[in-house]
């Protein structure tokens, strides 16, 4: 019965055009038709390329109403992705992003791209172009991310300039398609012999590339219906791929750097050719054919079976991929052994290897995460690559469960680790994510370009399908994951249409306030996620009367029968939030962080009083009973945020003193303990912490997220 | 009148055959003659080597009453050296750590040196050997700091067979002397063009190579009054350095690795012969015709005015030493800039740059100091060299003032690390001293043999000479500095003898028991030192009458009437004193370290119970009201030494649950603030400590000084 209501879901449509208003619900109000998601007939891809241009047939009507996982068959997921075209998002928070995003960033990474030779690599190959090869074996992959990213703009709405550059860009890539279905601009000429050996694949990067292509062109296919870059990558897969690499006696094949496993499985959800999702639980599982040392195999996270890892290790955003690839294979085919692990690995990461902005992978050595709670701030690594790959892979933990631990890390990431990456002005970006920085070592954590520009068009990606991380469906009703100024235009699962509108000034205020309005009078459960910094005086009103029960880091059911207008009113508690880190973290003892919301603080040396000194210990945040954090918005101010104040201390050194232990008072570099440390802070200050994400924005400046604390 | 009392307090001699039954006092006997420290005429140096072996004259009859330094006729020496000789350290703590040196660590060390061919890299020169030549331009330093080891040795009392076996490598060294004086094995052959070259200078050690040999070649002289070696020194310094460099018109010369300005002022010491302190002083100075960038300047700690330093920054080893060589300047010259800059200098490393171990250098990176307050503990450098160049820069700063702040970092750097640079059996060195350890990198602390092995035989002569540093006499009476079972048989400045002996179990124990034996009742002024950490309960009787005033981290001055077998009992605080650092150093925030005594302590994690480990924070000290550290004294653990027991806390894991702020309890990542921390420490253990000196001497184990503080 289960599986036959996912299945139906899509059956009846919205009926009414009193509640789909808006231009960018077409795609559902287009999918009307079908009682079942219908698949891409698996041979399709094998056809002449010819026909990749040919109009969406039956077989392709359902691309309007994917999300950004295409969940509707999953018979292991309890959630369901709604489109990105079924949100939009509205003046606020995360529409200003977005709009710097698609105006800003998106535009000029493409020039940039153009300018390194990141196009040129491709026009080389037909003829088109004499410019040297630039860059190196994971080039094409930032190319197709960020074509991934303007098909994720296009979800949201038309946008033609950028639409016609992404075509341009799909037309030359399937363009250097070979005869036997091969794409690619690396593994060409000399290195042709190179291709596809499990011992290049440690930097090949080449099932990499596949996984990115085949991701840029599902979301294309889901942002126009055009199958010209699917249809190319099936072939890769289909004639390339799967006739010679997999299982004895085809040749090994290794992932290298996982990403290929997640694209395949999405293909699958397209296709329903079983030979995707096989080949994706091929590479997941590994092939004992191919020896790999156990140093290169935590490195890769790829080559040993992914159900023998036992924590997350290794590097960090082949670490994530590869959890999410396994969690989309655990989706469709309900492993036990695989939902094992990916329990294991998610605690490892989010209870022992995750710093409190959500990002991942605290060492440079090897973009790698470190040993349970290793997590150094000035020199952590924190990519912004994982941390997207953190939120990617709870996004499909949630999607299984429903459980709001996932959405609590994914929300964290997201407005953290992820958000920092890129600048204000949507033209820097940061490659790693620091928790403390010292300028005086002349580092730029933010630049325009990197050799290796992988963080920028996966930042762009994520910004561009963020609507689709809104809502997800269950057979009993709507979740809410994610709180901004938006409107939703689906329907539930039985085709009951829904529109669900929330106002709120998120992430700088606690209130949201949800119209819900179906097609008519409804019973089902509105899953209203509580975060698990709301705290414990969380108010819910439905209709104007309080509805108890509902508990921080939960998703709180409302099952009623709803009828249109509904209103529902949440108060989430936003007092900033001292927070201290397990004992186990050697590099917090002794020091505390701050969070309002879904906002991690810092301190920025820019906004501190004179003689404040980030980067010497010398300032502790008060810890007296008593002493509180005032929340300020400043309009005019890093694009317009709340900033928190507090009383700190400074110990100020007059004059170094000697280190005798029984001289030289507040000065001296030792002294007897009971609370020596804390009577050397000499002069109170205020300080003004801002959101992390909003660092590096200006000249630079020492920072820190965890800050010594006294307790005066 | 001042200089003159200087220079009279050996007119008077022992006269009682009483209190000189040592052995060892025969040279303090022996020197009974002369009414002045009559010095070796400047050039008997360039006399014919042949001469060199001849008898004793008498500018050279002094040679047994001269100390480390001899600052008997040093304008600005408030103290004075006492000889090595004068001064026998018995059964305790340093005597047991000096038969190591002396029968395990000297004889070994010669051993390596001679099969890493360091010896043959003489015997090349003159023909006695075809060896390859192995190791660098610093590698002849290292042989003559071991020969300078064993002339200390000497200075206690005849060993026969390392007497003979350092005068068979002196005779080897003289050997290789050429026709223009030169001495080295370095910048020979295809390299003599390169030779004194102010730009090879940085790595070349040339005038490093030959402060060293002066220094052992002076220490053979006060052993032995076997002046061949000195006077080698001494024609090198006269005929080869002096004639062709120093100030326009002469060539250029920088000391790159400063250690000739110490050497070349106390052989002006033994000399008087004016150039050697010049040359000291024109080398201080830097010559402007030398153009050396900033950053080399700072890592040299040469090249620019000494006086224009403004903190001990670059290589520690060579700012330590530069600071040696101005110290003994300012003692001969009273430039008031260079005391100045002393100051400022000291201030610097002992107030902002110092571990509490008395190690200096933060930074493996340049082996240097970090900025003030950087003081990393587990990436900690602090050489064991630059623990020793402290040391003996305070013992020159002490000499100036009688001020006891610079016995206290003397102290702490020698018990602690210095001290921990050999190993317990004698044979095995730390070259770095960092003060926490994790064993799971593979590192090993403590090694027979390094390639550049020059803390090994400053450590040995360290020990060798540790009797030196007991005692110092003024004008006015005698200063005792350190405290281990000894006797002192010398006189006071006007040539009354006097006999000290110190009965004490030190550093276990705080009492100690002195006799004061002068040869006639005589008034003068006991200086009786308090060391910092002795506490303010500090007892002190003469005679068994209570003397009222001493006070920590000063020299207590009991001036009287002194009779044969007077009496002083002192009793110092031994009680373990927690000490937290300075709020500017980052690195200790919210951590605690433990001294007793002189001694500072450290957990080594084999001592500790089952499930606490020291590497991944997871252990608190419990700093709670009414917690105590008890003193246990065991004899066959580790030598002998009283070790600390205090309860801590252990913050258990017994499952990661995930990093929510609201949920996970005591095993989430991160949690509400509010002493969240302490309550996540779950289990209560007891803890023991040992003396950071002796750690590393059993299996590898992690190790820290610096521990996190819980109240619970």
């Amino acid at each position: 019965l289960k599986d036959i209501t996912r299945r139906q879901f899509v059956a009846s449509a919205l009926s009414s055009a009193a509640i789909s208003p808006l231009g960018l619900a077409k795609g559902a109000a287009a999918s009307a038709g079908p009682v079942r998601v219908d698949r891409v007939v698996s041979n399709v891809a094998s056809e002449p390329r010819e026909d990749a241009a040919a109009p969406g047939t039956d077989q392709f009507s359902s691309w309007q109403d994917q999300g950004i996982l295409n969940l509707a068959n999953s018979p292991y997921a309890k959630l369901h992705n709604v489109p990105v075209r079924a949100v939009t998002i509205e003046n606020g928070f995360w529409a200003a992003r977005r709009e710097v995003n698609v105006t800003q960033s998106i535009p000029t990474m493409h020039d940039l791209m153009e300018s390194h030779g990141r196009m040129d690599n491709f026009r080389r190959l037909i003829g088109k172009s004499s410019a040297p090869e630039i860059g190196n074996a994971g080039c094409d992959s930032h190319l197709y991310k960020w074509t991934e990213a303007v098909a994720f703009t296009l979800q949201s709405g038309d946008r033609p300039e950028l639409h016609k550059t992404a075509e341009d860009i799909i037309d030359l890539v399937v363009s250097v398609q070979k005869p036997n279905g091969y794409i690619g601009t690396y593994f060409v000429d000399d290195r042709a012999t190179l291709s596809m050996r499990p011992d290049t694949q440690q930097t090949g990067h080449e099932l990499y590339c596949l996984g990115h292509m085949l991701q840029g062109a599902i979301a294309y296919y889901r942002a126009t219906g055009d199958r010209k870059w699917l249809n190319a990558g099936i072939r890769m897969v289909n004639d390339f791929v799967l006739p010679s690499y997999g299982p004895a006696p085809k040749l090994p094949i290794i992932s290298g750097h996982p990403e290929v496993e997640m694209a395949l499985v999405e293909l699958y959800r397209i296709t329903g050719d079983k030979r995707h999702l096989d080949l994706a639980g091929y590479i997941l599982g590994g092939d004992d054919r191919i020896h790999v040392p156990r140093q290169v195999s935590i490195y890769l996270f790829s080559g040993t079976p992914f159900t023998e890892r036992t924590q997350v290790e290794g590097h960090a955003v082949r670490a994530m991929y590869a959890c999410c690839g396994a969690t989309d294979y655990y989706l469709e085919t309900g492993d036990a052994t695989y939902w094992k692990t990916l329990n294991t690995l998610w605690n490892s990461m989010a209870g022992t290897k995750m710093y409190v902005t959500g990002g991942v992978g605290a060492r440079a050595q090897g973009e790698a995460f470190g040993a349970a709670y290793d997590l150094p701030n000035a020199s952590a690594y924190a990519e912004t690559c994982a941390a997207i790959g953190n939120m990617m892979w709870n996004w499909r933990m949630l999607a299984a469960t429903g459980d709001a631990k996932f959405t609590d890390v994914l929300e964290r990431a997201l407005y953290n680790g992820v958000n920092s990456g890129m600048s204000l002005s949507g033209t820097l970006y940061c490659y790693t994510n620091p928790l403390a920085f010292d300028p005086s070592a002349g580092i730029t954590i933010r630049n325009p370009w990197y050799s290796t520009i992988c963080c920028p068009p996966n930042f762009e990606r994520t910004l561009a399908s963020l609507p689709g991380y809104f809502y997800s469906t269950s057979s009993d009703g709507i979740y809410v994951h994610l709180y901004d100024n938006s409107i939703l235009d689906w329907h539930l699962e039985d085709g009951t249409g829904l529109r669900v509108t929330q106002k709120t000034n998120m992430p700088w205020d606690g209130d949201v306030e949800i119209t819900v309005t179906p097609a008519q009078r409804s019973e089902f459960t509105f899953y209203l996620r509580v975060p698990g910094w709301a705290g414990d005086k969380i108010r819910v009103a439905v209709n104007g009367k309080p509805v108890t029960g509902a508990m921080a880091g939960t998703y709180f059911p409302i099952h009623r029968h709803w009828s249109p207008n509904d209103v529902i009113q949440s108060r989430l508690g936003m007092t900033p939030q001292p927070l201290s880190a397990n004992p186990h973290v050697a590099e917090d003892t002794g020091r505390v962080a701050v969070q309002r919301g879904p906002l991690v603080y810092c301190l920025e040396q820019l906004d501190q009083p004179n003689g404040v000194d980030l980067t010497d210990g010398s300032l502790a945040v008060s810890m007296k009973p008593g002493a509180e954090f005032t929340s300020e918005f400043k309009a005019d101010f890093l694009g317009g945020i709340v900033v928190l104040h507090r009383d700190g201390t400074v110990a100020e050194v007059r004059s170094p003193q000697g280190s005798l232990n029984s001289k030289g008072g507040r000065d001296a570099l030792y002294g007897p303990y009971e609370d020596q440390a804390e009577l050397r802070y000499s002069r109170s200050v205020r300080l003004t912490y801002i959101p992390f994400y909003a660092w590096a924005n200006r000249e630079p400046s020492a920072m820190e997220v965890w800050t010594p604390v006294s307790k005066v």
